[in-house]
C-alpha cells in the first residue's frame, strides 16, 4: 500500500489522518459554530482575497456571468455563515446503530455508522463550495483535503486560513481542514493514488474534471453530477402538468445538473403539447432543436442530431423528440441518459409504474419536475453532491452518505467450531 | 464513456446488459433451483472437466495442497448444489422499500433497492466460486461475467456451460451468466476499463491480484479480502478466553482472511500468558515470530522484524508482540492492519469501549474470534466477500451488499421555485 506521492502532499496526507482521529472525538458544533461566526467577523479579508481573484479573471476576458458566480458579497457570506450554522446543528451523522442482532454463536452484533476518515474534494465551482465541503467533512467526522479550482485560488486561501484558526480557537485541530493551494496538476494526481491515505474522493464540477478523476483514481471516488436528464410526456398526460414540468424542468435554473435536457413526447399527444410549449420554451429564450416530427409540427425548430441527444447542455437548450411508445422512451434514456434523474408525466397508473422500474436512474420522477433532485428539496438539510454511481450512494448525498459503518461484535469468549 | 475494448469482450458486455434487464424480472428463485438441479444432473461432464484441470496441475507439480482445493468431487457438487437452493429460498433483496417520506414540496420519495445490473468476479478460488458468484449476482437481479483463474479454466468451462443451459430451460435467457474463458490479460484490463458497461467488480483471491483490480479499474470496484488481523490480549483479560481465542483465530482455518497474524500482549499480562500459549502454538505446528520481550518470555522463539507485522501469512506462523498499552495496541493495529477483523480479549467495559472506538475496522469483536467474521456466521446466509473498503460496504458482503437502490418519487404536477 506504499505511495510515492510528493512530499508536500504526503505531509499533508499524514495530518489529515492525525487530524481525522481528533475530529470524531471533538465537539463538533462547536468547531462549525466557530467557523460560521470567523466568516463574518472576518469578512472584510475574505472580500478582499475575492476581489483580487474576480479582478484576475476580469482582466483575462472572462464572461460577466463567470466571474459573477466567483464573486462573493457580504449578503452572500451571510449566507454561506448562515448555512454552516444550520448544518451544525442537524442530526449526528455518526454513532447511529444501522441494525443489530445477536448470532448462533451468541454474538451481539452491532452496525454503527463511523467517519471515513480522510475526505478529497476536488472542484472547480464557486469559492462557497469550499466552505460546503469543509464543513460538511466535519460534521461526518472527517478530515477534509480541499482542491479548488484555480481561478478561486485567492478566496480558498482566506476561506481555508480562516477556517483553521477557527478550528483552533475551539481546540480542533486546523489540519481537519487543508487545501492543497498549488495549481501543479500533478498534486491531485498523487491524491487519487494515495490508497489507504484517502478514504474517499468526490469530484464536482463539469464533465471532463469528473471523468479525469474517476479514470485516473485508485482510491475510492463517488461520480457526481453530470446530468443528461429527460423528461417524458406520455399519452396519458395531464397536458397543463406536462407542460409546467417541462417548462421548469428546464428553464427555472438551467445551468444545474438535474434541468432537463431532452423532452420526449408520446407521438399520440405531439400536436396537441409540442406547439404551445416550444411557443413558451421559446419566450424564455430556450434554443430547441428537434427530431423531424417535431420539426413538422413546429415550424423554425432547428434539427436536432444524434449528439444533440447525448449532450448535458447546462443552458437555456432542450432537444425535443417525438417517440412511438413509453418503451422507446425509456429506450433513448437507458441508451443517452446518466442515471441522473428522469421524469415521467402521465395519468396512467401501470406506465408510471412501468417507468420507475424500466428506468435506471438514482431519481424518476412521475408527475414532477427533475429539478427536486436536490438535497435540500429531499429533507436532508444538507447536500455534498448528487451521485450518478451505483456503488455506495446515489441521487442527493447528505450527511448520511459521507459515513461509513464497522461492526462492533461482543461475546464471552466465542471460539469457531469446525 | 465510450470505451475501446476487444470485440469479443464488447459483444460479452452488451449481451449481460441485454440479460440483465431481463434477470431482474425473471424467476429467480425457478433460476437458481434449475441451476442447482443441473449441477447434479451433469456431474459426471463437471467432474470430467475438473479432472482435466486437477490432472494439468498435478503434472505440473503443483503442490498436492493445491491441487486438492481445485479438485471437486461428487460429495463436494452436492454441497455446492445445496448451498445453490439455500441461496434461492432466501429473501428477495431486490424491491425492498429501505426509506420513504414526504418533502415539503409534497412529493412522496421511495428509496427502493434495485439491481447493479453487471457483476464482474474476478477470482482465482475453486471452482466453487463459479457457482457462489453466478449466483449470488442471479439472485441479487444482475447479470454476471466471470473470470476465475486459469487451472481452473476446464472446470469453469463446463459449469458456466451447464448453469447457461438450466438458465435456458427455465426462459431466463443464458448470457446473465457469462465466462471470459480466454487467459488473455488484456480481457481482464479492458472488463476493468468498461465504464458504464459494468457497474461493479469485485475481486476475491490474494493481495497481488487485489492490488492489480484496483490499481486498474476505472469501473467501480469492491477491495475484498486481505486480512492482517490481530488478536490482543489486555491486561484485564480472562487468560482462559484470551488463550482459547488465540488459538482459535490462529490454527482453526490458517489460510483464510480472518485468521490472526499477530496477537498482542498488555505487558502486565504477558509473562502469566505468553509462554503457556506460545506452547500450544507450538504443538500446533505454528511457527511464532515475536519481539525482543516475547523471545526473552519464551526461549526458542524466532525474532520478528518489521515485515512480519505487515505480513498475510495465511499459514501456520504467527507474530507475537508484548505492548505497554492498550493505546500502543490500537496504534500497532493501525500501523499495519488492513481494516479487516481485529480482536479485544479484556473484561475491562472502558478497555473494550475504546477498541471499539479506536479501532478502524470492518469488524471489531471483544472477547471473541476473528474467525467469525463472516456472512453465514453474520446470519446473512451467503457470501459474496469481505470488503476491506469503506465505501459501499464493509465486512461480510452478502445479498443487501450486492444491490443499490433507486429514488421512486410521485407527485402531482409539482414544480420546483425560484
Amino acid at each position: 500500500m506504499s505511495v510515492t506521492i510528493t512530499p508536500n502532499l504526503d505531509l499533508m496526507l499524514n495530518r489529515a489522518r492525525v487530524a481525522s482521529r481528533q475530529v470524531a472525538r471533538c465537539d463538533r458544533v462547536a468547531a462549525l459554530q466557530a467557523i460560521a461566526d470567523a466568516l463574518l467577523t472576518h469578512r472584510v479579508e475574505i472580500l478582499a482575497g475575492n476581489a483580487r481573484d474576480v479582478e484576475s479573471e476580469r482582466r483575462r476576458g472572462t464572461p460577466a456571468s463567470l466571474v459573477d458566480r466567483l464573486a462573493l458579497s457580504e449578503s452572500r457570506l451571510e449566507g454561506i455563515s448562515e448555512a454552516v450554522h444550520q448544518v451544525a446543528l442537524l442530526p449526528d451523522p455518526l454513532h447511529r446503530i444501522l441494525d443489530g442482532w445477536q448470532t448462533e454463536a451468541g454474538l451481539s452484533v452491532r452496525k454503527v455508522t463511523v467517519p471515513f476518515g480522510v475526505i478529497g474534494m476536488i472542484y472547480e465551482s464557486r469559492p462557497n463550495v469550499t466552505v460546503d465541503a469543509a464543513v460538511l467533512a466535519l460534521k461526518a467526522g472527517s478530515a477534509a483535503v480541499l482542491r479548488g479550482s484555480s481561478n478561486a485560488l485567492e478566496s480558498n486561501r482566506v476561506i481555508v486560513r480562516i477556517m483553521r484558526e477557527a478550528l483552533q480557537s475551539v481546540d480542533v485541530p486546523a489540519d481537519a481542514v487543508q487545501l492543497i493551494d498549488s495549481p501543479d496538476r500533478s498534486l491531485v494526481t498523487a491524491l487519487l493514488a494515495a490508497r489507504g491515505r484517502v478514504d474517499l474522493v468526490i469530484p464536482r464540477g463539469g464533465s471532463s474534471l469528473i471523468n479525469h478523476v474517476v479514470e485516473t483514481a485508485k482510491v475510492p471516488v463517488i461520480e457526481t453530477g453530470v446530468g443528461n436528464c429527460h423528461v417524458f410526456v406520455d399519452r396519458s398526460a395531464d397536458l397543463a402538468k406536462a407542460h409546467s414540468i417541462a417548462i421548469n424542468a428546464k428553464v427555472q435554473r438551467p445551468g444545474v445538473c438535474n434541468a432537463a435536457e431532452t423532452l420526449l413526447v408520446h407521438e399520440q399527444v405531439a400536436t396537441e403539447f409540442l406547439p404551445g410549449t416550444i411557443e413558451v420554451l421559446h419566450e424564455h429564450g430556450v434554443e430547441v432543436r428537434g427530431c423531424e416530427l417535431t420539426r413538422d409540427l413546429v415550424p423554425g425548430v432547428a434539427p436536432a442530431d444524434e449528439a444533440d441527444w447525448a449532450e448535458e447542455y447546462l443552458d437555456l437548450k432542450l432537444a425535443v423528440k417525438v417517440v412511438a411508445s413509453l418503451e422507446e422512451a425509456i429506450e433513448h434514456i437507458t441508451r443517452y441518459g446518466t442515471m441522473h434523474s428522469e421524469a415521467i408525466v402521465t395519468e396512467d397508473r401501470k406506465s408510471a409504474v412501468r417507468f420507475q422500474e424500466g428506468v435506471d436512474a438514482a431519481a424518476v420522477f412521475v408527475n414532477a419536475s427533475t429539478r427536486f433532485t436536490d438535497g435540500f428539496e429531499f429533507g436532508f438539510g444538507a447536500e455534498i453532491g448528487i451521485s450518478t454511481q451505483k456503488l455506495h450512494a446515489r441521487g442527493p448525498m447528505g450527511l448520511s452518505e459521507i459515513v461509513t459503518y464497522k461492526y462492533l461484535i461482543d461475546g464471552d469468549g466465542q471460539i469457531r467450531g469446525a
